[in-house]
C-alpha cells in the first residue's frame, strides 16, 4: 500500500539507519526531515568537507557525521546521494562497493539521465533517481530546513530496471518528507527542466548579457527587468553544471523556444495575430499554480497488474507508447511477493478502453477505476 | 534654472490650468501628483468615459473633468497626454485645434518616435514627449497614486526641433512631480525598452507558450518559471499595442537576443566559455539596480551656450555624435530672452577636451565644468 500523507505516524521508523551523502541545503533538507518526522532511527551526514560536518551536527541536522565511505556503509538501508551535480558521479563510484544491495538508494539532482545510467553500470540495482523540485535562493546546510520540501514536487524517475519494491519505497519515502512524488521516465523528467528551468536560464543569462558594459542601459533596467533575470543571479558553477549535463534536451527547448520566437516576430507585422498570442499567453501564466501541486485530477484511470521484476514498467509504457496513448501519470499502487499493481493516469475515456486493449494483448491484467 | 527637488514649494503653481487627457493608471497618477504637489492651480480630467471621469472626481484625483475637446482647452497651459498607446495619435488630433501654442504639450506613452513624428505633423510645436518608467500589475484609476512616479525614471525624448524652453519646463514638471528626468533621443529610447522591456516580454510570451496546453509542464512550471513569465501576465491588448509600435527597435534588439542564444547554446560544448558567460551574467545582474535611479554620477562635464532657437540641441549632439563621441546625459541648465546654456556628461576628461573642441570649432560657447 502507498503510504497516505494523512494516516497516524507508523510505530516503527522507515529506516534504520540513512545516509545523506552531500549535507548543502538540499541534502541537510532531507536529513533534517528525516529526523523530525522520526523516519529513520539514526541519521549519519557524509561530507568531504570537515567544516560542513561540524556545522551540521551542531545545527542537529544529523546524529553523526563521517568523512568518507567505508564498511560502516553496509548498516545503511537508505542512502540519499545529495552531492553537487560534478560530484555526483565520483561519489556514487565511491560508495559503490560498500552499499547494501537491501539498501534504498536515490540522488536529488537536477538531471537523470546520466546518473540513473551511471547507476546501472556500478550496479546498484535498488537505486531510484530523484529529483525535488525545491530550493531556495540560499545555499549550504545552514539555511537546510525540513520545510523546505513540504509540497513540493519530487520526481521520481525509474528506469525499465528499477525494482517496482525500490519505487514503491521511494516513493513512500518522499510521501513521509511531506512532498509529493510525481512518476515519469529519466528522459520525460530532463526535457521538461529543460524547457521550464535550463531554458530559462539561458534566456536570462542573454537578456543580461545585452545589458551588460553598458551604464545607462543597466541603470534603466532595474525593477521587472531585475525580476525577470534572478536566475541569472545563481550560483554559476551550479547552473553551468546544470545545463551542461542537460545540453542535448536543453539544445531541444532552445531549438522550439527559437521557432516560438519567430512566430512571434512574424507577428509582429500581423496584430490580429499577435493579440491571440498575447491573451495565449496570459491565460497560460495566469493558470500556473502559484505553489508546485503534485497530483493532476485523475479521472481516467487504468490499474494493471505487474510481476515485480525488471522491465515490467517499461514494457507497459511502450506498449502504450508505441500505440500513441499518453500517460500522465504513474503510481505504484500495491506490492506483493508475486508482484503488484500500478495506476496509469489518461487522457480519456477512450484512452483508457484503448489501452486496455493493448496492456490485455500483451498479456497483463488491467481493470479500469473511475 | 533647473527646480531642485530639496528646494522650498514655489509660491506660484508651476501652471495654472492643467489638462490630463486619459485618467487611467499614469494619467490619474500625474494628476493626484500635480494636485498634491500644488504645481497647478486647477486639474481638469478629459476621458472618454463618463464611468472613469465620474471615478476621478469622485477620488479627487482630478478637480474637473471634460468629456470631448473644445475651447475650455485654450485656457491649458499643461496638456498631458495618458491615454492607451492605440488611442494615442487620435487623442492629439483631437486635442490639437485647440491647444494654446503656449501651452506646454506632453505625453507619457511608452514608445517615442511615433508620437514625437505626429505631433510635428500636426503642429504642436512645444511637445516634449515622456516616458515616466512606473507601473503597476494593476490598473486604471482607481490605482492611481502620486507616489507612482516617485523616484521613477522619467525618459524625456525632445527632438531637433523641440524648443529649449518646452524641455526647460517638462523637466521642471518631471522634478516637481518627485521624478527623475533622463534626457535622450527618441530612438535611443526606443531601443532601450525594446532591450529591457518589450524583448523580456516577448520572451515570457514564447516560455509560456512552450507549456501551454501541456498539462503536466505546466504544473510543474510553478514557482520560478513563474516569477520569470511575470510579463506575459499583463494586459494583452496594452503590451501587444506596445511592441508594435515599437516593432522596429524590437526586430533590431531580437536579433541581438538569438545571437548572444547562439553563443550559449555552443557554449554547452565549451563549459569552461559557458561558466565565465555564466559569472558575467550574474556579476551584471547583481549590480542592477533594485530602484531605477536617475542620474549618473557626472565627473565629465560641459557646458554648452545655446541659442533659443530649434534644432540646437540636434546640432550639438549631431556634431559629436559624428566624431563619435558618446554622450551619456543631457541637463537643460539655464533659459534666457537670448538662448540658454545646457551640460552635457561625457564619458572621460579626454571627451570633455575633444568636444570643446568640436563645438567650440562649430561656433559654440563652451566650458567644462568639473
Amino acid at each position: 500500500m502507498t503510504a497516505r500523507p494523512d494516516r497516524a505516524a507508523p510505530s516503527l521508523p522507515l529506516f534504520d539507519t540513512a545516509v545523506v551523502a552531500g549535507v548543502g541545503l538540499i541534502g541537510g533538507s532531507v536529513a533534517l526531515g528525516l529526523r523530525q518526522r522520526l523516519l529513520a532511527r539514526r541519521v549519519i551526514g557524509l561530507d568531504a568537507s570537515m567544516d560542513v560536518l561540524r556545522e551540521a551536527e551542531a545545527l542537529g541536522v544529523v546524529d553523526e557525521v563521517r568523512a568518507g565511505a567505508g564498511e560502516w556503509l553496509r548498516a545503511a538501508d537508505l542512502v540519499v546521494l545529495a552531492a553537487p551535480m560534478r560530484a555526483l558521479a565520483p561519489l556514487a563510484a565511491e560508495l559503490a562497493p560498500y552499499l547494501n544491495p537491501a539498501a534504498l538508494v536515490t540522488d536529488v539532482g537536477s538531471v537523470k539521465a546520466g546518473i540513473a545510467a551511471e547507476m546501472e553500470r556500478l550496479g546498484v540495482r535498488s537505486f531510484v533517481a530523484g529529483h525535488p523540485m525545491a530550493g531556495s535562493e540560499r545555499g549550504g546546510v545552514t539555511h537546510a530546513r525540513a520545510a523546505l520540501l513540504e509540497n513540493a514536487v519530487w520526481v521520481l524517475t525509474p528506469t525499465d530496471h528499477t525494482p517496482l519494491t525500490a519505487l514503491s519505497r521511494a516513493r513512500t519515502l518522499v510521501e513521509e518528507l511531506g512532498a509529493a512524488p510525481v512518476v515519469m521516465p529519466p528522459e520525460a523528467h530532463d526535457a521538461l527542466v529543460a524547457t521550464i528551468s535550463h531554458l530559462p536560464y539561458l534566456a536570462s543569462l542573454a537578456l543580461t548579457h545585452m545589458v551588460a558594459r553598458d551604464e545607462r542601459l543597466s541603470l534603466l533596467a532595474a525593477g521587472g527587468f531585475r525580476d525577470l533575470t534572478r536566475v541569472a543571479s545563481g550560483d554559476p558553477r551550479m547552473s553551468r553544471d546544470m545545463v551542461v549535463e542537460n545540453r542535448a534536451a536543453l539544445k531541444d527547448a532552445l531549438g522550439r523556444f527559437r521557432r516560438q520566437l519567430e512566430r512571434l516576430e512574424a507577428d509582429l507585422d500581423e496584430p490580429e495575430e499577435l493579440l491571440a498570442a498575447a491573451h495565449e499567453g496570459k491565460r497560460t501564466r495566469d493558470s500556473l499554480p502559484v505553489v508546485r501541486r503534485s497530483l493532476l485530477p485523475q479521472r481516467h484511470d487504468l490499474v494493471v497488474a505487474v510481476p515485480d521484476r525488471p522491465n515490467q514498467i517499461g514494457a507497459v509504457t511502450q506498449a502504450l507508447g508505441a500505440a500513441g496513448v499518453n500517460i500522465k501519470d504513474i503510481e505504484v499502487l500495491a506490492i506483493r511477493e508475486d508482484g503488484g499493481a500500478i495506476r496509469l493516469g489518461l487522457e480519456s475515456p477512450d484512452d483508457v478502453t484503448h489501452a486496455a486493449g493493448i496492456l490485455g494483448a500483451a498479456g497483463f491484467e488491467v481493470r479500469g477505476r473511475g
